[in-house]
């Protein structure tokens, strides 16, 4: 187990900070951290700091105020002093992470994407710790996202970490089976982290299925806004195959489109937030790790 | 008939209204009014415009900037000059209403309210039109909300109306069952309002059911924020019989709180928008008309 063995001689997990609210209109994540700032987990070896993410945004239920708070921890948004409310509050986290060794960030999304973890990075603790929870809870599939050209996500901060994106739910509301499932799933990752990797006790197990993002797709728009909404038949339908000559979009007047392309996998379908993207959908490649 | 009568006295209706948008993120009118502004629906006596009721908050793809448009329509909001963006929309749209006969305003919930029509005074006119809706649309229901603490609806800027709330769906997202469903009730309703009010063929038929809002129900709070979520075994279940002794909330920590009242329907349950409200959801009695 030489993958083991090179994190262990990394150091040992002495600090895990748990976000939320990233999104100040993601209540889920924001939620469980407000309940855990009050009745914090209990561990044996690390210690878990909870961070309401993006306080302002949580307060006027918005998913940002100046701009995307989670993709705003690249060099030149912390580099510089900025207008951007969002450029001032990443500085204030990144050094809040600035001796976090694990983050776990707790998002949700209007798509229909179950319990998914996301990777920001190729790093082999954070794959472990997915790969334990993917093969632990049926619901658990890992997404693999390395950057956007709109900027680093929170995960930058820090050596290692996994994004929890739970779905479908709407922006500003709770319900008790995604909150439920959140927390149980952010729970036994801290457990992970606690007794079996710091413990020695971590096995790696049989293999699991990878989704890694390979291509977006836009809606068709008209003087920028869309003109065309998500087709019904691949609506709510995240992780399945598209294939060639699929209907993806029905534009307003009723007329169908259809996909164009080799068979990939789509995640990320009709997430509100990502109209202003340019995102319809994203299209994966499915392989093992 | 001589409901009928009075109101064909009344005078005949020369202009329609549609609004889409007095919410900036409920995507369903707001691109319904752009739709018909491109190509407008065909009517042979009446004259209809069609208005996005708050651009700056539908640019922004937020539901307000400062206040609630439609709670902005109040004597007192509309008689002074004020630093609130939407006290000054509502001005603006008070004004391009004036000579307008009948409002209909599209809205959508994140409640699953299926397709209900909101009426929001008792007016004749405004009933009968409510009333043949439901009477052809298997899933069209009438609600009437004469009155919020918050402010006035837009619909008392004008002497007849209906409101068709649509769900759920989630703020910020189009989908095209919901697009199309809302489209053909609009349709529909300017067909009534064109052809057989104007042309004397309208028939009152049977009488239909329809529901008050008579009492609001908050989550219970700590802080002022919720300390309960909507409990799963009535979630999504608008327009049910609530009994006393059912459950309704379930805390953060997972304990069950069960409704303690008269039996009364449940409708608007987990609205996003109702969270700043207090209302975790509303109760109606059910009667006749």
């Amino acid at each position: 187990m030489s993958l083991f063995k090179s994190i262990k001689e990394d150091s040992m997990l002495k600090r895990v900070v748990i976000t939320g609210g990233v999104h100040g209109n993601e209540l889920t994540g924001a939620f469980l951290v407000k309940k855990w700032q009050k009745t914090p987990l209990v561990t044996k070896n690390i210690k878990i700091e909870y961070l309401l993410g993006n306080p302002k945004a949580f307060k006027e239920c918005r998913r940002y105020i100046d701009y995307d708070l989670n993709r705003s921890f690249s060099k030149k948004a912390l580099s510089k002093d900025s207008y951007i409310y969002e450029f001032e509050r990443a500085k204030v986290l990144k050094e809040r992470l600035k001796s976090c060794d694990f983050l776990i960030d707790i998002h949700t999304t209007t798509a229909n994407m179950g319990m998914t973890i996301v990777l920001s990075k190729d790093d082999p603790l954070s794959n472990l710790v997915a790969k334990k929870l993917s093969l632990e809870f049926d619901d658990v599939k890992i997404l693999r996202w390395f950057s956007t050209s709109e900027g680093d996500f929170i995960n930058s901060a820090v050596p290692h970490s996994i994004t929890l994106e739970a779905g479908a739910i709407c922006q500003g509301v709770l319900e008790p089976r995604i909150f439920f499932r959140c927390e149980e799933i952010v729970k036994r990752a801290v457990e992970i982290l606690d007794s079996e990797i710091n413990q020695d006790k971590f096995e790696i197990g049989k293999s699991v299925e990878v989704y890694d993002i390979v291509k977006i797709v836009d809606f068709p728009r008209e003087e920028n806004e869309p003109s065309a909404m998500i087709h019904p038949n691949i609506l709510g339908k995240d992780y399945f195959q598209l294939k060639n000559g699929e209907p993806i979009f029905v534009t307003l007047e009723g007329e169908t489109i259809l996909y164009d392309g080799e068979p990939l996998y789509a995640v990320f379908i009709n997430e509100a937030a990502y109209y202003e993207k340019k995102i319809a959908f994203c299209l994966c490649e499915k392989s093992k790790i």
